[in-house]
């Protein structure tokens, strides 16, 4: 069988082995509601509230109560722009980024048409945001602000904690898409302005379907999901108990092995970065620093992404081109976009997400196949020669 | 180690091995995001496609797209109610019974606040519901009308089918949350006045964490959760892909067994009703007819379900008093009050609900121990004596 380079890390991530132990149980034996009171069932919600701590404690959150489990992180973001507007009642407009994730960029476009008005960032041509631009668009009449920690596509950083107080000064919320940032860069909601935060138990070696949200205690809450009293009756539903437990274990691990991680991590990144940098008409796409340690954005000039995508499939290498998440158009990103890179690159753009479980040997084998690949799709691009 | 005999089956089921086996790889080696482009994660998506064929065939939807996957019978029914209030705007009231779940109850709780008004219909004293109540509370300013197929604490079964025909007699649409029919009973969607239906994978052997809403093509349908472009626009969010295969796969099995299984369940479910009912001061609550065939409701006058549950627990009996869903509160379940069941049978009412994985040894040992339970309470109990 051919070798598996998996670098959509960013995508998703491969459930850790200890984790899909952690949570088999529950899937086999230990099947009892939690809501019940008979002792089978009311065990099981022992084990949520283990795993409430072990996530609280992996963002350095003071609370266990401070986390709601979700469905995803897209529950996550839609949760708390909801639960921002009406606890903010009588203000009426959201201030994100032009970059941010479509759970939440979606959301804003249905709360125009509610009477919301969303006022949208812009970046620089690094990826990054400046506070002076969200200095500019802030007046009281804004319910919250939302913006992404970290970028899915290019892994560029936001200035969360200054954004979260300039805010604050406002009388704004802030709220956080975190689910990229969360397990790769720490986090400390202890010392931190945030409000709310969004995180996703996939892309931290969890399984899809679970995902959480932090909100800081005192802060005024409005459940999303209406049902019964799960979550302190802050999110209806019966709780996805074994992908409760998986995203604490795999909370756990996360604290655990951060900064060896980050090193490791950031090490192949950078030395695979530095070998496709070595192709004639390549870019690295977003803040050299201000990024996350496994992502790298490369713009190969006067390709297609999708073909390059195919071309590494092939060799049995799995990215990105864009963002995963709203695959299946072939418009450049709206990051891409949003960042002015230029399309001749835009559509060559190719993101590599590394995580935990890759290997030196994964960074020479992408850097063995790669350069044959852009020259063979240079031979036949319709696109003007580099 | 003691013999666990779990009666409690509309609180939650045991995973299917067949389904646990089914789901694994999932969480295992097939980790790919379905958005993916790469062969890895692409092939997920058509496992996603199988399941959802497996959930639209178990009841009889005639299109596969009129199944949309969600993380709960809560989210659909959310969902649902949210989206008929959209697409019938202008129209401000939802009927609905008074003995509805909370995933319904709360969400008009909530929906009153803005501005809707909530018919709530009554139901008999043996739990059924008239037509004639309907017919009297429909008038052309009602956006959706809201009854379950199947109640959750009783079994009792609506007759939705006439329902839904006198909903569109006034232009309303019509929803049913079917999370305690679907697997129990047959369902039909070709052939059905339903437009939208909600279940839940956790009551019929899937994992918690997943459901669905079926949705009659050419309704129109507002989407709940805001992201990107998965279920065809109309359910943000990376698929809970594992849970989604498992739903499938349990779908499967319950089309496959629904027969075999009815007759098996109801006559385990009719002789422990028997037997219940050769202790004195016991009746069973809801109609003996129009019924799930593993539910049975039986109250024990003058004595604390409470009670009776902890020491059913001693013996290793799991159940229920009133619905899981909403315990932790000591109050009369709104579903036995509406029917008027009287105070000192109320209170006393323990939900024994079969399925699958019952056996006649679990009969035996229930009735083997109940008459003692019965006996000693009620030898301390501060009500009077029957």
């Amino acid at each position: 069988m051919q070798r598996l380079v998996y670098v959509d890390n960013n995508a998703t991530t491969q459930v850790d082995p200890l984790v899909f132990e952690a949570m088999r149980p529950l899937l086999v034996d230990r099947y009892g509601n939690p809501s019940s009171i008979h002792a089978f069932a009311s065990s099981v919600a022992k084990d949520i509230e283990q795993a409430r701590e072990q996530m609280a404690s992996a963002i350095g959150a003071e609370h266990a109560t401070e986390i709601i489990f979700t469905s995803s992180g897209t529950e996550s973001d839609n949760t708390a722009i909801r639960s921002a507007l009406a606890s903010r009642a009588g203000r009426k407009r959201i201030v994100i980024s032009r970059v941010e994730h479509p759970a939440i960029l979606t959301m804003c476009r249905y709360l125009e048409r509610e009477g919301i008005t969303v006022t949208q960032l812009p970046v620089a041509v690094d990826g990054t945001l400046s506070l002076l631009d969200l200095r500019e668009a802030m007046a009281d009449d804004v319910a919250v602000v939302s913006l992404m920690a970290a970028n899915n596509e290019t892994g560029v950083l936001f200035p969360i904690e200054e954004a979260a107080a300039i805010a604050h000064e406002h009388g704004a919320l802030f709220h956080t898409d975190a689910v990229q940032a969360v397990g790769k860069i720490a986090l400390n909601m202890k010392t931190s302005n945030v409000d709310m935060l969004a995180l996703s138990g996939h892309k931290i070696h969890a399984p899809k379907g679970i995902g959480a949200l932090f909100v800081r205690r005192g802060r005024r809450f409005r459940p999303f999901m209406l049902g019964g009293h799960q979550e302190r009756g802050r999110r209806g539903g019966t709780e996805n108990v074994a992908g409760i437990v998986a995203l604490g274990k795999a909370a756990q691990l996360c604290e655990q092995h951060l900064t060896e991680e980050q090193g490791r991590v950031r090490a192949l990144r950078d030395r695979l970065e530095a070998g496709l940098l070595q192709v004639r008409g390549t870019r690295v796409n977003g803040h050299l620093e201000k990024r996350l340690p496994g992502t790298t954005n490369v713009s190969f000039k006067s390709v297609e992404g999708e073909a390059i995508l195919l071309h590494l499939d092939e060799h049995g290498i799995c990215a990105s081109s864009g963002s995963a998440c709203t695959s299946g158009s072939l418009e450049p990103s709206h990051v891409l976009r949003a960042m002015g890179v230029p399309f001749n690159y835009a559509h060559g753009s190719i993101r590599f997400s590394l995580g935990r479980f890759n290997s030196a040997g994964d960074v020479d084998h992408i850097l063995a196949v790669m350069p044959g690949i852009i020259e063979r799709l240079r031979e036949i691009s319709p696109f003007k020669a580099v």
